[in-house]
């Protein structure tokens, strides 16, 4: 019998014991998902108390998350997948969809809204095309062109690059955006330029994790009653109406279905960029014993 | 006469003409209010189209703000001052007052609320009391030990010298703020470990205007789904919710009124900290032939 963790009491999380677990024999269309939060909190900030992908056990050892070949989770803590989503569709929007649609939704995205996303990638894409089934106006903004058709393809109404249009900002001081959502992971972003393009009380919210230091001033920021934010990934009543309308609106992620065994393959092409948009590992390792 | 320059077209507010005026008569308990701006913008986000003081008008000369000898503005900027309010009382709510209302009331500062004000000088003690009115949960922050009763007077119900007590965020980690607007214009304020002290989707507003640039990684942002932002006064609808509250609540500013010709001694003893905690300057100047 495999061993696993329990959560005895979720209102005092700490409190754990190790038990035996029956395994359901997986379909052969399963794709193992990881609910990765459990936490001591209700509502939309329950995501934010307690991560457990790479996070530590009370016994030392390391959370696994998607790269689980089991996992137990407390009943409030599963949700369904909408009948008639594939598992492959659903697999990358309770991550990469949820750390977009999060930002979206508690921004008020809607119709009458400009929303820009910064970064057309694994993140990015999600942005785009959450937005757009929101009824907002969708400006994709990215360093190359290479993109742009894609971009469009999935609800922009303007494609801008960067590197040819360095000034772009200038153009939307007089069409301002509600909402720049940055996904860009190197801190080479514009941001007080982003800034001087934000309508009154518009905010940036970067899910892209640089590691160096995001740096401006605060007349920056005070000059349009603006701010600069983060969030990680969402929350369970976030991520069902995000499935909810993906349903309804045909939010279909691009991706690429390999096998978990061929993840250094997967990761090897990401590090080059040569993926269209996000890699979904279907489970076909062994079961432990 | 004396010659001004008027707004002929509030829409197209590059439009000016320069226009002979008259000038009332000023009463002995008079204080010139600078109406400091003219916006082609409705609602909250009015005040943050045009600023006119140390702005530079279309012929060259920089408007003076509160130190004009003569205001003039277009009526949808005018406003009445409550009956029975002092004008020295009104006089620093429309600039230091409105600074900290604004962001209060953004941030739906109410009962239940916990609210943290650092810097307790001419804008921080207008937070404490205004968060108070508001009826929120105030905790006063400063440097030194000084102004502990001063703050516990306003309405803080807990005072925190930082110098004494440099970990004092690591005992809100469990009864976190809400909101904390951050008056200090230092940047050694340690803005990551007030973050940590944020409850999800809580904010930090600076409207202190430090000359060093803000430094922070958006992980830290991240892990509470928070922001950081800052503002710029506030509306003429805000002001005017402010002015209400004030008359109900008795919110009263702390200040020394005195004549504007001693401003160069007001400017000295607020470069010495020596003000508790606004100076009010009383026109006493000749009006121009």
């Amino acid at each position: 019998m495999p061993k696993g963790y329990a959560i005895k009491d979720v209102k005092n999380w700490t409190d754990f014991q190790v038990i035996d677990f029956d395994l359901k024999k997986p379909a052969d269309d399963d794709i193992d998902i990881a609910i990765t939060h459990y936490v001591d909190c209700i509502g939309d900030g329950e995501g934010y108390m307690v991560d457990t992908y790479n996070s530590i056990w009370p016994d030392g050892s390391i959370a696994q998350g998607g790269y689980s070949t089991n996992i137990r989770t407390p009943e409030q803590f599963v949700f369904p997948i909408p009948d008639g989503m594939k598992s492959e569709h659903a697999a990358p929007m309770l991550c990469a969809g949820l750390t977009l649609y999060s930002p979206l939704r508690r921004n008020n995205v809607g119709p009458g809204k400009r929303v820009g996303i910064v970064g057309i990638g694994g993140l990015g894409h999600f942005g785009v095309m959450f937005a757009k089934a929101m009824d907002a106006e969708v400006i994709a903004i990215s360093h190359s062109a290479s993109k742009k058709e894609d971009a469009l393809k999935m609800g922009a109404s303007q494609f801008i690059a960067t590197k040819e249009d360095p000034n772009w900002f200038e153009r939307f001081k007089n069409k301002p955006f509600d909402l720049i959502v940055n996904t860009a992971s190197s801190a080479a972003v514009d941001i007080p330029a982003m800034i001087s393009a934000l309508k009154v009380d518009g905010s940036i919210i970067s899910v892209g994790m640089p590691e160096d230091l995001i740096q401006l001033r605060v007349q920056n920021l005070a000059m349009r009653c603006s701010s600069i934010g983060s969030s990680h990934i969402g929350s369970k009543v976030e991520a069902m109406e995000m499935l909810k309308l993906a349903n309804e609106k045909n939010v279909v992620p691009w991706i690429e279905l390999i096998d978990m065994k061929d993840c250094s393959k997967a990761i090897e092409r990401v590090s080059k960029g040569d993926i269209r948009y996000r890699f979904v590992l279907k489970q076909d390792l062994e079961k432990p014993e």
